[in-house]
């Protein structure tokens, strides 16, 4: 588990905010997650959320004291941008990454819980399904997930992709799915966080592509 | 046709070689050509074009004078890797940039040459197809196959395409496609000569993707 567990995310701050630095090192650590994938099918999708992430950075990097919390770099946009907000800058790159981050979180959660096809148990397809309808298709028009459907098919074993997020360290199926399910605590929180903010923000839009 | 006929292909050289200068300068405009196809859903083919013109750029550069035709770059790798040879250097991103070439020659010259689909006469769909066909099929697994069937979907209208083509200017679709045809004729030359020079040193291989 060395992929997930070196880098768990921090816990919220005390009021419930997300801290802009540790999460965006945190973050960093994910795109790597696609390659645990086994397929060069999934480097577009890795790299739209690398994007994401070098988008928020450059703007905290700008003035890290402003952007402390994610919820600042949200509001100084709104601020600046009033016409295109919240479909503009770090704003938007959060719009879309925590759409990623609660693919990734909700797949992982399925496969912590057993959830399983029963006639072919080693496949990931129903926890992938299960994350896509929950966390993007909604926001894909016909074409991506038409995409989304064919590229579900270049989706590891689960015991291969086990394997993979233990890199370099020969891991029981039952130690590393706890080992999921002890990074998915500060993941969920901050991703549901994430959300929160932008529901309360009014900042989350429903556009497709 | 700003786009094709500003950086045409320059002639074969007399013994027939592909001279690597000219040749990495009139291939470095083809992946704009990608967006003129109006859905971003191409950019990881095009970042795969432009991944194979930088490699073989790379190799170039270390050395103009020892690598002046493409036949010398294979010539060198062959003699440099004589085990990986040809999986392996410029000579492998030269394999896959000839396919993506015979891709787009084969799309605009059977556009060119007016085949269309009765029912759809301002679809692209079937040109695309045929180059598919044609040029990378046989190259992909079914999966890609797959995506490719999908992504054929985001194609945009003849009309729309063509205008692309003649970026910034007015151009009638007639005076559009012979210029194209103008184009076709060095490029198609060039392509045809890498082909020949991968059969001749057996460099081809056929496994897929
Ligand atoms: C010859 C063969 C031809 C084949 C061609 C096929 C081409 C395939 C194209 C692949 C599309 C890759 C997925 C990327 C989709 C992206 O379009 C969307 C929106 O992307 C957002 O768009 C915004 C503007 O609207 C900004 O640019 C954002 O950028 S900004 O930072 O600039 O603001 C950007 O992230 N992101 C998404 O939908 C996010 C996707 C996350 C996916 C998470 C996991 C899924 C895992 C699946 C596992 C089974
Ligand atoms: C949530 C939604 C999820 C959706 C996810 C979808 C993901 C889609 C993935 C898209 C695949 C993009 C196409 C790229 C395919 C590439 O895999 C192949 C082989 O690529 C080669 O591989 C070699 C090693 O074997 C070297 O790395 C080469 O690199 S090297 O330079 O390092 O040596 C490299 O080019 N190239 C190809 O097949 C070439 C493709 C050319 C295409 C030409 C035009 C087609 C136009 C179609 C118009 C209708």
């Amino acid at each position: 588990m060395a992929l997930l567990m070196d880098h768990q995310f921090t816990e919220l701050r005390a009021d419930g905010q997300v801290d802009t630095k540790s999460f965006l090192e945190s973050v960093s650590y994910l795109p790597p997650f696609f390659d645990c994938l086994g397929s060069k099918v999934f480097a577009p999708i890795k790299a739209d959320i690398a994007g994401n992430v070098t988008k928020i950075k450059a703007v905290y990097d700008t003035d890290p004291a402003r952007y402390e919390t994610l919820q600042q770099i949200l509001e100084v946009e709104k601020e600046v941008h009033p016409k295109e907000w919240p479909k503009v800058g770090a704003t938007l790159a959060l719009m879309w990454l925590k759409r990623g981050l609660r693919f990734i979180q909700i797949m992982l959660q399925s496969l912590v819980d057993g959830e399983k096809d029963d006639k072919n148990p080693n496949l990931i397809r129903v926890n992938a399904t299960k994350a896509y309808e929950t966390a993007l298709k909604r926001y894909h028009g016909w074409l991506v997930q038409n995409l989304f459907k064919a590229a579900l098919y270049a989706a590891p074993y689960k015991t291969d992709f086990l394997k993979a997020l233990s890199k370099g360290q020969e891991v029981k199926e039952e130690d590393c799915l706890q080992q999921i399910q002890q990074f998915l605590v500060n993941f969920t929180a901050a991703v549901d966080a994430i959300y929160t903010m932008f529901n309360t923000m009014n900042a989350e839009l429903d556009y497709t592509v």
